[in-house]
């Protein structure tokens, strides 16, 4: 099943009221993680805010969130300023807040894109030819896994998420086909929390589960808004692997591409971990 | 000849005056790019904005600025506002400004670090046996180049440019030794500007040079204070690569390893380029 528009949770999760550069929106209960919201929600709902105020040029090209603190259940505030229109840019500033007190930052920037000499100089991942991916359903990983439907190629955690026959991996590498669920068109909304669906490496590369969250994340999107429609609401492959884990932070880089092995987008993020 | 506290040029094109979170600087006419300052000594300075101010707490941990527009030559001005302080982590949103426009943004998370297990997954780059690197010196390069010792491995742009014996390789990858000329302790400020260092790879793939300007850069330290110490001046090893160009921009990730291959830190940029 295909939903569009406002019916999808997704976009009842990111839904925004007022106008102007001043927004409210309320957590989701579908999209909640260990503590607090899911982060790609937030980024989604942030860069939300940038997207449909009435002064955006362009479309999304590098986006940054930092997560200062878990949000609480209930509403909060998001205010997005265009701090600088250039010709073809443009730098937002983007603060969400409760109460009063400041939950997660975020800079943006947009850009009219135009067409030149393009060249993907990443490779496409490996895939295996054994299985099509292990879908999770552990009921132990938190709701806004539910909001997906992902299938592991690589990057087990067993027993909860066990891939036959795979061997230990170094740089804690996970490969998966990843799509909303029910399904709903890709677009820079549901792209940007794709980025943040890969779970912490440390789950991975240790095999356990820890405390850990993301304390900053950022994403390069590849893609213009009339490339979207070529992808509909097919699932993308994510691809994640971590860098270095030293006292007690470590950083994770992940790609997302289409089917028609185009990278659509690149993010980073550092990672809090407790041992 | 090593030079230390603020006789050294990276200090003094990094000072800054005022005080509680209004600072004023100056551009400095060593480290101008083709077009306005070298994006790397403006990371540099904004960073300190943060690492000076009475308030921080800790040491760098993420630091993402985005380039807003050109810098003229002169002074500027950066506001920098811890907006959300937790137990171990602080978090600052950074604005530098001339004449009251938006010249570029920037967020930066600092955290107060505990020893944990750690691992570098990402592996030390491998060396070519034949050579030390070829030193930068064609005139044709903007002043900052020349503030800098750097050894090129890999990434060459003949004729200005030429490794000897290179290869055509895939991915825009160049390698290379990198000090501060004359030679200077590395520090947070330091090497947050020397993951700037690497050329747009865009000038590598296509073995010529294009109008190009980093958009937006981000960074994660992997060291804390005290591990500065037992690195000195000596010169640390870049490595980067570009992973897709696509209509007029382009993403390029980065590591900064130190002669003992620690991680000291990773990056990643999303550059314009014209064709």
């Amino acid at each position: 099943m295909t939903m569009t528009g406002q019916d999808h949770p997704f976009d009842a999760a990111t839904r925004l009221t007022g106008g102007n550069g001043r927004y409210q929106g309320h957590t989701a209960a579908g999209y909640a993680n260990m503590v607090g919201p899911f982060g790609g929600i937030i980024a989604a709902v942030m860069l939300r805010a940038s997207l449909d105020h009435p002064e955006r040029l362009g479309d999304p090209l590098a986006l940054t969130v930092n997560f200062a603190a878990p949000l609480a259940d209930g509403s909060f505030d998001i205010d997005a300023v265009p701090v600088r229109t250039n010709r073809s840019t443009q730098h937002w500033n983007i603060g969400l807040t409760q109460k009063g007190l400041t939950m997660a930052t975020a800079s943006a920037v947009f850009a009219n894109r135009r067409m030149t000499w393009s060249s993907t100089e990443m490779h496409y991942p490996a895939l295996p030819a054994v299985h099509d991916g292990v879908r999770i359903s552990d009921e132990h990983f938190p709701a806004w896994v539910r909001q997906y439907d992902i299938r592991v190629l690589q990057g087990g955690i067993p027993p909860s998420l066990t891939i036959e026959h795979e061997e230990a991996f170094t740089r804690a590498v996970s490969l998966q086909w990843i799509c909303d669920e029910p399904r709903r068109p890709l677009d820079f909304l549901s792209l940007a929390a794709i980025c943040d669906t890969f779970f912490p490496r440390i789950y991975i590369r240790r095999n356990q589960f820890v405390p850990a969250g993301t304390v900053s994340l950022s994403i390069y999107f590849h893609v213009s808004t009339g490339e979207f429609l070529a992808l509909g609401d097919k699932p993308v492959l994510g691809s994640a692997r971590a860098n270095r884990f030293h006292d007690n932070y470590f950083d994770q880089t992940a790609e997302v591409w289409s089917q028609d092995r185009e990278l659509l987008a690149t993010s980073s993020q550092i990672v809090y971990f407790k041992e």
